[in-house]
């Protein structure tokens, strides 16, 4: 039994509990400043408000100023704060953690600092790390097919845990898989990360089609915009496993638990999904997120920097210009307010 | 303006008429014995009885009987049978062939024959052809996201066609492609026909999910056995990237149109995933099957003969023991009657 803290008590963070305590753990759960609420509810009746579940009886909700005591004794950490986050994760736990101290971080995002190179969420944490730690931490995250409400209800997935460091790997695996969270482990954490980033971007363009059978006035059933879907996905495939090898990972990634797996999972409903259907009912952009107040929009977030960076990329020669044209028809939707016009004929085409 | 006829006036067969209407040419399309009360009610009254449509104007029926006709003059020729019609389908049109007719086949299936290898549609096409005929003729097939319902109805698509030489598969692209029906070549056959082939069982594996979570008694919706389906989902592509290459593909084919495409589309309905539901509920084969009366089960019948030539290709050296642990677990479901135990535990391993 190890001493597991895990910063961030929205529904991601909150889930991972459920293996946790399930795998004999003491884990204590900290909420950061946005979620006051949750943590708030938790310690009163111990529901999680947005889950609508009750916590495991080996987890202990803590509010963001106890963290010094939820940290102290901790044998590893999981992060399970938004994108934005991360940078404030880092510092906010880094005073208190020990050299060494494991880290598993469930964020998804890229990062495109310098301008020109996207970078993983793992390095950024650790570049946000007090310098002293730097050398002794190497941040694992989690890849694969996540619904939290699934994991929090113990239904079967497989996940990759991606690091630096084999052994410290194998170790976390094995303290987290339980009979329903079967953990694998790879040491390409740029393949994994670059999958789990563009998930929700290419899973929100998948969901166009539901959009758009609708506009044309079809009833939802199996024959729909299911092969419209079918094609934009593999060419979301095929643009994963180009943006991967441009940035140094393996595209074995691509058709496995962190590419297509979490890709299909993510089109399967949830917040990316239904942008992508408001804009393809033929809403502008800004019309859509007036209709998702309050939701954090990852797949626009990640269209927006991912888009934004791809000439610059083109520039350095990491990537040939154009080999991503369907992240280029999403930029142009998402950031320039243009009409959807699916351009099928610039798809699998050769790059460049 | 070519001349095209295709045999098999099932769904797929006609649907095919629709872009191949649309791009211009006169289309011939001739029901086998088992289309004879389709052929009927199309040449009565123009309305296909399973699609629910009625045939484009450039359309034309005919009987089997009048296919010598039908064949007289074309151009390129549409192979739309079933699986087991293949053979049967080159003995019937090769006596009314010219030298060097284009074949475009939508049949997806795997041979085994000799025992211990596995082939592709095309081939036995081929083989079954007058001897005369077959060094002339190369069979083309399609791959690819290939609802017949929506191809029928005009919702854009992008599929592949697979075949040895690449200035006839052009040609061949160019005189099928309209606006909607996105057409890209490939000299692969057997990455996009062993893809082809086996997602009609991986769907169905996929499907086994909303069996599991409707017998827990969990309501469809958002948080159901996504998770889960999208692990199996994943094991498929690894799959069916081991199987590729174990019979000479190229598993670039995997995370494209004619793999994860065309399974992801198949998981969206149709009997694959009936057939799945059923067992996922807890009915053995023999009794999912006698709840789908008068349906072929493609997806059964590829797991029969993959799982069945799985221990002789391995003994062949062809590909490690144990390498597709999710067709093993099929064929132990389908064919020995064993009880749904999905093997996570052996899933995403090295092979062998």
């Amino acid at each position: 039994m190890a001493i597991v803290t895990v910063l961030g008590a929205g529904m991601m963070g909150t889930a991972l509990c459920t293996p946790l305590a399930d795998a004999g753990h003491e884990v204590r759960l900290v909420g950061t400043h946005l979620d006051a609420a949750i943590v708030a509810a938790l310690q009163a009746e111990r529901r999680h408000p947005k889950l609508g579940l009750e916590l495991p009886a080996a987890v202990t909700p803590y509010a963001l100023e106890a963290l010094p005591a939820a940290l102290a004794g901790a044998d590893f950490v999981g992060v399970g704060v938004s994108s934005a986050g991360v940078r404030w994760a880092a510092e906010t736990l880094g005073p208190h953690l020990r050299p060494g101290t494991p880290i598993l971080a469930v964020t998804k995002g890229l990062d495109e600092s310098p301008p020109g190179s996207l970078r993983v969420l793992p390095e950024v944490f650790h570049e946000a790390l007090p310098a002293a730690l730097q050398p002794t931490i190497a941040p694992a995250a989690i890849g694969g097919p996540c619904i939290a409400g699934e994991i929090a209800r113990r239904v079967p997935t497989a996940v990759v845990f991606a690091g630096r460091d084999r052994g410290a790997l194998a170790r976390l695996a094995a303290a987290c898989a339980t009979p329903y969270y079967h953990v694998r482990i790879s040491t390409d954490v740029v393949g994994v990360e670059v999958c789990a980033a563009l998930k929700n971007a290419y899973a929100m363009a998948v969901g166009i089609g539901a959009g758009l059978h609708e506009r044309g006035g079809g009833p939802a059933g199996p024959v729909a915009h299911h092969n419209w879907e079918a094609a934009v996905f593999a060419q979301a495939c095929l643009e994963m496993d180009r943006l991967v090898r441009a940035l140094g990972g393996d595209p074995a990634q691509v058709p496995h638990l962190a590419g297509a797996g979490d890709l299909i999972v993510t089109t399967s409903g949830g917040r990316s999904s239904r942008l992508g259907r408001l804009l393809g009912l033929g809403l502008s952009m800004a019309e859509a997120r007036s209709r998702m107040p309050g939701d954090t929009l990852e797949s626009a977030d990640t269209v927006a920097v991912v888009g934004a960076a791809l000439p610059r990329l083109a520039a350095r020669g990491r990537l040939p210009a154009g080999a991503l044209p369907l992240m280029e028809h999403l930029y142009d939707v998402i950031v320039r307010g243009r009409p959807i016009a699916m351009p099928f004929d610039r798809f699998f085409r050769d790059a460049g």
